[in-house]
């Protein structure tokens, strides 16, 4: 029982840190649990959203023991986890887009894009504070290319031939990386210094902004997943 | 067992939290460990009574060594878990209803009041506790908008015309949100300054009562769901 501390209970950044913690915990086990439910050629996005859930559960573990003890963002673990859960987003994409004939390529562009957007997030964050703005228009920029590639790009040519199904996964592909994805800069804004001052995060505390994005961006996504795999085996039986 | 501390033999309360965690997890393996020997459309059922046991243990298991260690409440951890599992019981409830065409629009109302059922009464128990009468009341009022909600409003209609198996399963659901849920009410006025002082909680000790109430609602609930779809299954062989 040595490790137990007082809690404030008036810490909504560590509780929204709980919070996440536990519900990708408990994401991933209905992800895992749950796989076994559908068909082969959905299992593996089932799995790739179990797995993205899981990872994200050890990091929030390190994330909120980190606010707790030392009181500060923890930003290394925040884009530790980024870094191998953001490229197995894009992997999801391409597994969802992959019936309409998409190819390798696009994966491995999105996965390069996404690299390119953390690291110089990370540097803006954590490196070279002073310059945050700059770092993070250089993300923005890698950011707009995702977004371009979804909504306007080859992707979207294959989403509207396929039709049906996958034009509908495509649809709310888009939006989850428009919208859902978006957060981020938000949070990014509300804690760097920059032109931005004042006017972003609404009073927010960044960790707050980036656990909202998760929750929404990593389990959200996951169950519209499941949701469309659910949609799809009963439309077939 | 570099962290083990004595435990004094009287401290009943804790006995509670030892019990409570190590239920939960068995719970947890029951639910998940048995989840395949039903069909498709039940298992996601046994599947969410394990989710919210699962939850509920890693809770307790924090719960346990903050109340031996620390020697207070651990209300933090309380509220981290109850605004995962309760949604998740309305979740459950909407799975129940669904064969009788329950839509989501209900479950998101009955989510949205458990929200505020808890946000309520987490200021009363640990932020405002002067005020502790006041925001139980709010509390209070989200409460009976579930009870009503399930009671007499559109879920009883849905049952009804169902009838059947559906219409037992939503009766027994409406028992466990009118009397198991009642219990943490009454914890609330044990442990809390107000007009009730001395009137409730019958000498109980907050914690035991909200610990037999997570039993009841966890577990009972959770082997009732697993009941009838034991039921259900046998009746079609
Ligand atoms: C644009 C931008 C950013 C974008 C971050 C994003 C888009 C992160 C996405 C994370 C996801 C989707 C995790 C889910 O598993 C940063 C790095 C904050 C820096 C500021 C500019
Ligand atoms: C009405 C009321 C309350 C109700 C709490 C309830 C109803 C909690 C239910 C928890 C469950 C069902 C957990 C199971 O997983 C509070 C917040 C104590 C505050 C005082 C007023």
């Amino acid at each position: 029982f040595a490790d137990v501390t007082k809690i404030a209970n008036d810490d909504y950044v560590g509780f929204t840190f709980f919070v996440g913690c536990m519900a990708m915990m408990a994401a991933s086990a209905f992800f895992f649990l749950s796989m076994n439910n559908f068909d082969r050629k959905w299992r593996t996005s089932i799995l790739v959203s179990g797995l993205i859930t899981f990872i994200a559960a050890v990091h929030y573990w390190y994330m909120r023991d980190y606010w707790s003890g030392v009181g500060e963002s923890p930003t290394f673990f925040r884009y530790v986890d980024w870094v191998l859960t953001v490229p197995l987003m894009c992997v999801e994409f391409y597994l969802i887009l992959k019936v309409a004939g998409a190819k390798k390529s696009l994966m491995w562009k999105l996965i390069a894009a996404s690299v390119i957007m953390l690291v110089t997030g990370y540097f803006g964050e954590a490196v070279y504070r002073d310059n945050a703005a700059f770092w993070g228009l250089l993300s923005g920029l890698a950011y707009f290319y995702i977004v371009y590639e979804i909504w306007l790009g080859s992707a979207k040519k294959l989403a509207v031939q396929a039709g049906g199904a996958t034009l509908e996964a495509h649809k709310m592909l888009c939006w989850f990386v428009l919208v859902g994805w978006a957060i981020y800069p938000l949070g990014y804004m509300a804690g760097t210094p920059g032109w931005y001052d004042g006017l972003a995060g609404l009073g927010l505390n960044m960790d707050v902004i980036y656990n909202i994005g998760d929750a929404v961006n990593k389990i959200g996504f996951g169950l519209v997943v499941y949701g469309a795999a659910v949609a799809a085996q009963s439309a077939e039986n």
